[in-house]
């Protein structure tokens, strides 16, 4: 008889945006007058720009004409798009990466999710707390996090509280942890690391021989100059760390599914190349990404592609500012918005934050993300995104002010 | 100190594709003039149709506008193209599949890998052999095989030799199969399974409560009106398989990536819906498909992109036919080629296969594949494909007949 995968099953049911989903259509159904602002999930709305659009239907035109048409692409992506990002994303910043390291992909999710399963099944985990839920999911599904506790975490994880005495920072724990989880500037807190916190974290994980996996998917909205963008900016980091980068939230690719993950060619862990073991497992499970989403990737490096895509990100930076502004006048105390188009929020008067996401959806109809499901240190916090429309900002910003 | 995923390790390094690209290189070192003819991998070569194009140009447009912008797309795919593959792939040929059993992806290659993650780590797992690397390396991988044998075995997998004798079609193990892997038109024999065939897999899966993983990539390729097109004609099918389908070779979408997976709502074990099992692996490691290409791939359902798509099948049968006859003609023994587009052929003289590659490398500068790469069972076959052109096909032929 076949058996399932008994982790799963021993998963927590609700999944955070499907029970947001849940009540936001419940209320709606009983308020189908309600105009709903909805700042809650982290996704794009700008269209997708000019020179992306051009490069993509040349590549379709091309895929049409005997001379022009790709069959599978390359595992690791085309050249053409791998040199430009070697070169503008790394190389013109004063950053050692080489194009051979980097693995383009159909999204960050696909490899945060999947990246652990070149490695052991032994390795202690570390994760923020609160966390972009991705990382956590899926350790738990694959046996690797333990049992859960029954209040909403697993027995064999380590959690490090992120919190605002820390800047959502934490120190490297005291337990051991192998491979450990960044993401800054981070999803949800908005909160970005400095030179010298990354410094600890790659000192950390050389000493022990630990791996960081480095979700850098919001480097875009860096605007302090002296935030590191990557964790390769700090010394070490080539002997320890594995960087994941997204076009979703620079290029609006949410909908266009690419991606990047890069892999040291100098890392390895016990003499094995986790470059070559991250090859054989993308070229046994994966099959690469279209031709003509690599093409419209690539367009982002044009000179017009990088300005036009500036221009989105500065539209979704002020609407955070807006927001983080608005709140904080009004007397809330309010965290990111400045590098990143996450504003974290205190619930004001200790609310708890399914209670804070009720009472801004009935009385203000604006949806946001309750803290709390990004982890227990998350409870009393509440996230809002800069990803909406100017206007909708605007307005949903008086409604939270006359509702507090 | 951190770990690697040991059973990655130790799978034997040399990958079937990668060792013919090594020879490969090394003979056109060797002789830079040589005209080689490549009917190795099986990749199309035609360019994407009228219809597809078009649907992709207007959905890029689409996506360049504040109104047709589209964010993340459904994990499970958008309704547009599940509906029209209901309807056109299943409905209208009196199969009873719904869209909402319907999971749209990037491509056979990762669903075929990646679903034994949402299945138990004891079930007894059977191949044919030959077989499709991917269904072997991906459970080697996951530590799912047990130890390599040191001759290209795992010592936990159950093979089925599939021979000349038994139409390359196994019957069912006496040895348990909990999990068993199917693919027809089988790639890389060319065989179809008959109906009765299928109805006695069908039998032996309900009475063992096993699962059938059944991989139907090259159903557009069949000809004869009896063979069965999906694993659902066969009555039983909805309560013990899966069935995994592609565009790559329908509709030249290897370099466009999209595919799709069928698992009925009436598929439990053990009381767990596998098909909600599947929806909450989905969203934790994947993030659907670009809109653009659910688009493009939605093209082929209609009446012109139909008749376009037809066109190349039978293009690619033509030189199928082309190698079939023209190597049967000079004597050789062939099997497939014509509800497939693989051809199967015994080597002349019982030639090991890797001899036989080496043969007609040097001698006809002719690239294929040595059918002992996918499994012990092939040694002594060899692969050819319909898929180059008809130019090469037919050169190919001749230098190979000319050489024997």
């Amino acid at each position: 008889m076949t058996t399932v995968n008994q982790s799963l099953i021993n998963m927590p049911k609700t999944y955070l945006f499907a029970e947001i989903a849940r009540r936001v259509s419940e209320f709606s159904a009983a308020n189908p007058s309600a105009n709903l602002l909805r700042l809650g999930i982290g996704d794009v709305t700008r269209p997708l720009v000019p020179a992306v659009l051009s490069a993509m239907h040349a590549a379709v035109d091309e895929m049409g004409t005997a001379a022009g048409f790709r069959g599978y692409p390359p595992y690791e992506g085309y050249s053409f798009l791998r040199d430009d990002i070697a070169k503008y994303d790394y190389q013109q910043r004063g950053i050692s990466i080489s194009a051979d390291e980097i693995f383009v992909s159909d999204g960050a999710k696909s490899d945060t999710s999947s990246f652990i399963e070149i490695l052991g099944l032994e390795n202690d985990i570390a994760v923020c707390d609160p966390v972009y839920p991705v990382y956590v999911d899926s350790n738990a599904m694959a046996g690797r996090a333990g049992e859960p506790d029954g209040e909403g975490r697993y027995r064999k994880l380590v959690y490090m509280p992120c919190t605002p005495q820390n800047g959502f920072v934490p120190l490297p724990p005291k337990k051991t942890a192998d491979i450990i989880y960044l993401c800054y500037p981070n999803n949800p807190t908005g909160a970005v690391a400095t030179r010298q916190q990354l410094k600890q974290w790659v000192d950390y994980a050389n000493e022990r021989q630990a791996l960081i996996l480095y979700d850098s998917a919001y480097e875009a909205y860096i605007t302090e100059a002296d935030i590191p963008r990557s964790i390769f900016e700090i010394e070490g980091a080539r002997t320890c760390a594995v960087e994941f980068r997204s076009f979703s939230k620079n290029a609006g690719f949410t909908g266009t599914r690419c991606a990047y993950t890069v892999i040291p060619q100098t890392l390895c862990l016990n003499g094995h190349s986790l470059h070559a073991l991250w090859m054989r497992r993308q070229s046994t499970k994966f099959n690469g990404v279209s031709y003509i989403t690599q093409r419209g990737a690539q367009a982002i490096y044009t000179p017009e592609g990088a300005a036009q895509v500036r221009e989105n990100i500065a539209y979704y930076l002020q609407n955070a500012a807006t927001i983080r502004d608005g709140l904080r006048k009004a007397g809330l105390e309010v965290y990111g918005g400045t590098n990143a188009p996450y504003v974290w929020l205190k619930t004001p008067d200790n609310q708890l934050s399914w209670d804070f996401f009720d009472r801004l959806l009935t009385q203000a109809h604006v949806v946001g993300t309750p803290g709390v499901g990004f982890g227990s240190h998350g409870e009393g916090f509440f996230r809002l995104t800069g990803f909406g429309s100017q206007e909708v900002t605007q307005e949903a910003v008086s409604r939270i002010t006359a509702n507090l």
